[in-house]
Formats: C-alpha cells, structure tokens, sequence
C-alpha cells in the first residue's frame, strides 16, 4: 500500500464516489469491475507432474492422507517455454525456460529470454509491470513469501527489473522503492554490505527499510509476535535461502507459517491485497535429484496452499491461483524397467543432501561413505560399488552430493534425466472466480492477465509507467570503466533515427544530430566535436550516455547497481 | 447392437412409451436421464504429460501449428495406479501401472492388479462389466479401434475378461460373444490358426465372425468401401500391430481413417453408440525410447481426437473422453543439465527404430552402424563412441535398437528414465455434458462412472450378468494335465463355507459336504469316498472341479481358452 500523496487522493476519490451512492470508482467504471478483491498467488518453483504425483502418492502411502491439499483445486495445465535468449554464451531456444523468463510471464504477462527479470527481450530492455506493482499501485497492499532468498528469481520478477537475475543487490535495493509492504523468506545477505557479512559491495541498506517503516524480524518467535498493526515487515530466516524442510531449527518458520502471518498482515488493508508465495525450494532439491528432499518441500508447499485456501474459503473475496514455472531434473516415477517405487522408503532420509556435502567431501574411503548414508538414510547395506559411485561423483558440478543422490534414487526407483528443467506443462489450480479464467490448457502468461483483472489492476498503466522511467540496455565497461552502450538498439530506444553507410553513422531525433565517422570514431553533436570516441566492437558501434544526453536534450543518468538508464 | 430377443422386447417397450407421449423409459425413469446418446472414449496408450507437450512443441516449431487438437479440450488430470499384484513372480504395489488394469479402471470403474483384463484382483476373480458390455446390453451399437493389435489390453479391457493380458487368443474369442459391432485395429494373428500363419492353438475363428454377420476388411480402400448398410465390421491392418505412422504402407489406413469410419457405421444406430478409440503405439515408441517415433504417434492419435471432436461437435449428442493409461518411458523434455531442445531435429528420423532393429542386428561394425544411422537420421556425423553405444546395445532386451534410441534421444537433448511405465497422473481431456463429471483431479475409475452416467447405462447390472455367468481362478494344471483350483477361495466365491483344523478340512454348502482329510488327502463328498485325492501344494489345498459341482449341485465346467469356469 502506497501512501503517497496521489494514492490518498485516489482513495478520497473513490471515497466521494461510493458516498454519492455509487460503488464504482471513475477508474473502474472504464473496466469489468473486479470481482476479487485480494489476489493469492502460490507458486511451486520446480514443481513438475511427477513432483506432484509423488508428494501424493508418499502422502498417501506413508502418512495416510489420501490427497494433497492441492488437489481439489486442479483446473488446468500450462505452457511454460521462454523466448530465444543466450545462455552462457550460446543462443537458446527457450523451449526449456527457467525460473527467471517463466516468472516474467506469470507475474507480468509477457515472455522474456531465460534470466530476464521482468524485462522485455531487447538488447535495450523495457521493464514489464507485474500483478503485484499494478495492484501497489492501485491501493492495495502487497506481499512476497519464499522459502528461497526473498531476492531470488520468482520473488523478483514481481517487485523488480534487471537483465539479470543474478543481480540480487539490485533487487533488494529495488524491493525498498517497490512499496511491497511483506518480505518474508531467505536472502539476509542480499541486504548486508561484505563487512556485515553481507553479499552488497556498496553498503548496507537494512536501515533504509527500517526508516521507511519496515519491522525486521528474523525467526519463528518474533514473526508470530508481528500483528496486524504492522503493515510494513522484513523476514528474514536465512541469510540465502531458509534450509530445507528437514534441516531447519526450531526456530525457522516453515512456508505455512510465513503464509499464515503474511495474510494476517495484509489482510488489515481496506483495499485488499496481492500476494505471492513460493515455495522455493522444491527446484532446489529436485536440481540437487534430492528427491526424498523433494517430497518433504512439496509437503512443506501444500501446508502453506491449504493455509492461503482456509483463508480465501473464509473471507469469500479471494481469488487464488497456484502454478508452477517448471519441472526440475526430469523427474521420472519409476526407473530401469522396473514396475514398482519403493514409497515405503522415500520419507526415510534424515536431512537433504546439501546437509551432507562438506561430509561427503571429507570422506576418504568406501567406509567412511557407508557411515555418512548409513547415518543419513535407513540404508545399512550400501554396497562397495554404490559407494564408490559416490565417491566417484555423478560427473556434474554436484560431485558426490550427485553421486549420493543417484545412489538413493535408484534405491527409490525414481529417475533423474539430468540437474536441469524440463519443458513440461505444468499444473494450474485455482480457487474462486479466477478460476473461470484459467481452466483448461493456457499458456503461463494468461496467469498475469487473469490475476490482474480479477482485482482489477491495470497492468499496462503499471507498466507505461515503469516505461517511462527506466531502460536496461545490453552494456559494455571499457578499461577505464567507461560504461558505453549499444548506439542503434539504445537510439532507436530513445525515439531516435539511426542511420548508417560505409563512412559514416547518423543518429538523429528532432533537431538533434550525432554524427559518427566510421574510420576516426570521432563523434559530432550536430556538427561540434565530441570530448569522446565512439567504440566499435565487432562491428557493432557503441556511444557513451553523453552522445544520448545530446540525442534527447535531457540528462539520462545511469543506475550502474541495476543497470539501468533513468529516464526521468 | 445386440439383436437378441430381449434387447428387441426392451426396444418394443421404450417405444410403446415414446408412443404414449413419454420420452423416458421404464428403466431410465428410476435413473436420471443420460446427457448424451453417444460416447466416445480415445486413449493415448502411454500418453503421459511429457509426450503431449513434446507433441506440442513439435507440432508448434515445425508444423507451424500452434496447438494440438486435444488442447482445446484439457479439463484435468487422473491418477493411475492399480492394485498390488504380481509381476513376473515378485509382488508389487501397483503405484506404476500396466494398461490392463488402468484399462480396467477407466472401463469398469475398478482397480485391479496388473495384467489384470477386467477381472477382480481375488485368488478367484470376478469380471467386472465395461461402459462398452454396458451400451451393448442397452442396445446401442459399439466399436473397439487402435493401432495396436485389437486383442492388446486396451481394448480387450472393453470387451473381454481374463486373468492375464497375455491370453490374446481367449480375447479374441471374447470378442464374438461380446457382441462389439465394429471391431478396427491389428490382430489378425489371434484371430487365426498356427497352419493359417496365426497365433491360435485351437483353430481359426474368422468364420465364426462372418457367420454372425461381420464383414472383413484389410486395406485402406476396402475400409473406405464400407457404408452404413455394414453393421458388423472386423478390420484388420496388421497381423500384429498396426505399423507405425512413419513404416506404414499406402494400404494401411491412420488412426484418423479408422476413427472415421467406425463413427459413420455406429452413428447409423438408432440407440446411439459408445466406442473406444486408442492411440496404442505412442505407448511401443516410448517403451523403445523412440522419440520421433513417438511424436508421430502422438500426431497420428491427435488427428483421430480431431476427427472425433469434429463428429460430436456436428452430432450434438455425444459426450467425448480422452485420457491416458500411464505415461511410458520416464521421458523428460531436456536432459543432461542442458536448457535446451533440439527440436528442429525431431522429425527427421525416416522411420522407427523397430524397422531397423533386423539391420542393427546385422551391423558388423562402427562403419555399418553409421551407415544405418545416416540412411535412418538426419546425422551424418555420427561419432566412433555413440557407433560402439549401438553396437554395444543398451543392456535391457531393447538391445542395439535401445542403443540406437538412446545415442538420437542424447542428439534431440530428451532423456528416459527406462524401457517401462511410470506413475505420474496423466491428463483428461473432454467435450460435452461428460466434462461436468470428469474435471479437475480424479482417479482413472471415475472415466468409466461418468461414461456409463453421461450415456446412461447400467455398470452394476451388466456386472451382475457377467458374474451370473463366470469366475476366474487361480489354478494349476498336474502332469496328467488336471486341472485344478485352491480350494478355500473357490468355495468361498461359491457361497460355500470353508473350515480348517490340524487333521482335516470341511467345506460346506447348504447340506453338501466335501471333507479332505489332511494325512491321506482323501476326499469324501457328503461321506462317500471320491475318485480323486486332493493336492496340497506349498500348504494351499487344491481340488478339482468336481467337488465343486458336488459342493453346488450344479455341472461347472471350465473354459480352457479363457480360463474360465462357466457357472450356467
């Protein structure tokens, strides 16, 4: 909830309306009038079919519970795949998305390339304006939840923009101008400067939330104690991601819990409210092929979908929609040519796999790995060759956590194509009237345009308005740390004209000029020498922000911590 | 069509009550009236999520088409499993099921174990009647189709009861007394002597077919020649299998052709008509880890549910269900941590890998693996290691073909977790007042309820009628070639009673007795000395069936094809 001046100034109006016996604002008038008024977006990041199938069947068969919570709401299934992106140097298809371009679309209804955080896919990107900042903006109050740091790719997309995921500083920075009222997951360090321990090279900004009126909390105890009287709170159970289900402390709120204290919160704002919870870590251990990990975070994920639904089923003005951005590892509920899972076994590992690492490293022999699973897993008859096999590693940056989990798997007779996502559909539930929006096979995208006219919020106002005050070039440093960017992609970007022949480039906009020569480099501002060259890179020419400065007649300033031009 | 004098006598009631004004029959008033007066079931046989959005993208990349026919109609998705069992002599949950007992789910509405055709999982099973035995009792017209042999459990599901799968020969006898109208797919083999190239021990039974009226097609052009004067039709395009999409002749007529014609022939019914059309050999693709193979068999079943969506859509009174048995393979859309899919590459492949299995046999060396490969593929690089990985098989009976399998999925970036089935719930899609009934999250039992509801037909009493009429034991055959059943549970399924002390056994039925003393294993029925000894095998006390016609005071006698005592 944003209480800016213009913000009270939209609530006086709507006020002056509804007591002139209409309910309808002026804004609204325009548009179908919402017919929710808060928003629960539950997101199982990596949660695939199997993923699904298995939690179920494990629920079923070890803990008697004949379904997931999950499973009443089932609707429909989607399409997850990304647009044509680089990935690590080479161009990929996107028909296997990832966790960042699959968030763009569910959050802000547009495709991107594979890490793009609510951007679009240029090589001068515009930023994408997500359900969450379309309903900030429109009044209500807001949340992100995740069992994953708060600053990581599903969290982000729908409260920040980078080109990059990766730029975690930079969302937690961007969080405090969002006006996202609940963060509540892992990711401390994204917020600390090296000397707190943190990972921000410019400096602390825990203080900057707490000035703007935020609560910090930092374990079960102190979140629980955060009443509704609060309306602005950071959580922060772990300085990167919480730990696993199985690995946490008494102290550790699990994804129910945050959920449950969450809508407590947000549910104290008139307006209503969007939220978005993830439970983050099911991609984590399906990556890592944990699988007994996998299942556990699913249960973990389907304590906090009947928490948000307990809650939408009793206020009666929710809408609810859960979905997955992808399948992680490949999962497959049964192996070698076996009919059968071994259910009985899977719940029987103590802790994931990550928790065993530095051990698994240590050790020096077969014996020393038979005493680690054997402490670890109910299996007391590791063979010589399995153990070797993890000793050997699995040949992935995993090593012998890979090996470990390959040995376990196949005791399990579940499979594992690899440490990547998949390009499965994935499964879409629902509760309340989004649901008639979203049934049936839909592509990921249609989730953010059903979210936002469900309460309606205007996402391309959310958006124009985004658009109008940052661009996020494609970049290059020079050696001396001059920031130079791409002419054509940022001309054109700019409302600018680019023209080029053999000797010679002509940028121009209005009755600006900036004139290149291709064999000097040398740059002209209609016709006056510039104080700089321009650079050619592969036959590609980039310019300085000076030679955009000249373009627009405005001073564009960069945000090097974002990477992004400010426009306004 | 079953043009017995009852179904004529019920036929001369409705219409006597249609003449006076009612459009509600006797047995309808007591039942709410069926939705639809058609029904069409289409079955992917290993259809899992992963092969449909890989059918997809496909479809999408290549084709240029944006959506699969089915997409339109996606409504939710069903668990699979099936009931413990054995498998090959070892127990089994029955969390990854076979098509047999998913067939028997989505048919008659009950779990059973794997390889189970219809029957209940008991020592002495039960049958349990199909929606199609169901229509048939009530007068309408039915079929059976698929491109697998029409004697494979999908459809032997439908129409046919035994305890394994594997009893092809009984189903095809099966068949002739189930009355199916329509009857498309591969088989002939079951259908034919061993002196006439077929499978058969006993003798040939296609005469016995055309006796009741059926008439025989084997190509393209003769299906396309029959109209709806032709009631009764047997077509077969394989002696085995139907080939696959890419291996077919000009003479073999797709899935979409057969799908048509059975429409046209069981539309001409009068009483409305329910069919099942299946998709069998995405199912064999995936077993081989044949990926392009598979992709053609999922577009070869999509243009039959075209075909059948197109037929209700105009029909206007037909209720359509799709839905899978299981997934097959374990097959992930990417693999070895690489997010990407070669999916320019898919369709390249000639034809499947079982076309070059006797040619992989033959290969002598790398050099003739890659000659194979390159007259097969699109890879003409193919390297000396991926030569030896075929030549080298890929250690399950699929052999050099699975080794071929596995080096062209490695080159697509798709993986398989194995050559079997896996337990991920599989998708449901529908058209008509059906889908009010099926949406969501169900087991594969609700498929057959809502089928026999939507058209309003009677599972419980066609089930009745059958049990009246068979039991399927367990049994063993001594090597005087007697036959034999365990004697508790036979007599239980007989209404009898069954006591057992230290020294004797006493079964009883109303005043028969048949006592068995345990020393000598004599047997006396109602004091008299029988002619024959019992058999104690592994504590299991067997007996023949003569006491069990002194037990009832009936003349059982046993169905040596099907496996079967006949109890009237």
């Amino acid at each position: 909830m944003k209480k800016s001046f213009k913000a009270l100034l939209l609530t006086g109006l709507a006020l002056t309306i509804v007591s002139s016996g209409s309910l309808v604002t002026a804004k609204e008038s325009t548009a179908k009038k919402p017919q929710s008024k808060n928003l629960i977006v539950l997101i199982g990041d990596g949660m695939g079919p199997a993923q699904v199938t298995a939690a179920r069947l494990y629920s079923k068969t070890v803990l008697g519970k004949p379904s997931l919570a999950l499973d009443q709401f089932y609707i429909g299934q989607a399409t997850t795949f990304a647009d044509r992106g680089e990935d690590g140097g080479k161009i990929v298809s996107g028909a296997v998305t990832d966790s960042a371009s699959a968030g763009t679309a569910f959050a802000t209804g547009n495709k991107t390339y594979n890490a793009g955080i609510s951007v679009s896919n240029e090589d001068v990107s515009k930023p994408y304006a997500s359900v969450i900042e379309a309903a900030e903006l429109s009044g209500k109050a807001t949340g992100l939840v995740s069992t994953a740091r708060i600053t990581h790719a599903t969290p982000a997309v729908y409260a920040s923009h980078v080109r990059s995921r990766d730029n975690e500083s930079a969302i937690a920075s961007q969080y405090l101008e969002s006006g996202v009222d609940v963060l509540f997951g892992g990711g401390e360090q994204f917020f600390l400067s090296k000397d707190e321990k943190g990972k921000r090279s410019d400096k602390s900004i825990l203080n900057d939330f707490t000035s703007k009126g935020y609560k910090i909390v930092r374990d079960g105890a102190s979140l629980k104690a955060l009443n509704s009287k609060t309306s602005k709170a950071l959580g922060f159970f772990g300085s990167s991601h919480i730990a696993y289900t199985t690995d946490r402390d008494a102290n550790t709120p699990n994804l129910a819990t945050m959920t449950g204290k969450a809508l407590e919160l947000l549910s104290a704002d008139k307006d209503g409210f969007a939220i978005m919870i993830e439970g983050g870590r099911i991609d984590h251990a399906s990556h890592a092929n944990d699988f007994p990990t996998t299942i556990k975070e699913m249960l973990d994920f389907d304590a906090a979908v009947k928490v948000a639904m307990d809650f939408a089923k009793k206020d009666g003005n929710t809408s609810v929609v859960i979905t997955a951005d992808h399948e992680t590892g490949g999962l497959s509920l049964s192996r070698d040519n076996i009919y059968e899972l071994n259910i009985d076994q899977w719940g029987k590992q103590k802790h994931s796999s990550e928790s065993i690492v530095n051990a698994l490293k240590e050790a020096a022999s077969i014996d020393d790995i038979k005493k680690i699973v054997a402490s670890n897993t109910a299996i007391t008859d590791l063979s010589d060759e399995e153990a070797q096999q993890i000793l050997d590693g699995d040949g992935s940056s995993y090593g012998r956590e890979g090996g470990y989990n390959a040995v376990v798997s196949k005791r399990l007779l579940v499979g594992w194509a690899g440490h990547g996502h998949s390009a499965v559909d994935v499964g879409v539930w629902g509760y309340g009237p989004i649901t008639s929006l979203l049934k049936g096979q839909i592509d990921n995208t249609r989730v953010a345009q059903a979210s936002a006219q469900i309460i309606g919020v205007d996402l391309k106002k959310a958006t124009e308005k985004l658009q109008a005050k940052h661009l996020y070039p494609k970049f290059k440093v020079t050696r001396d740390n001059a920031v130079l960017y791409p002419a054509q992609a940022l001309a054109e970007a700019l409302g600018g004209k680019y023209k080029a022949d053999a000797n010679a480039v002509i940028i121009s906009k209005a009755n600006k000029l900036v004139t290149i020569n291709l064999s000097t480099l040398a740059v002209k501002h209609n016709g006056t020498e510039a104080a700089y060259k321009a650079d050619l890179d592969n036959g590609k020419l980039y310019l300085p922000l000076s030679a955009f400065n000249h373009l627009t007649g405005k001073t564009l300033k960069w945000d090097s911590l974002s990477e992004r031009i400010v426009l306004q």
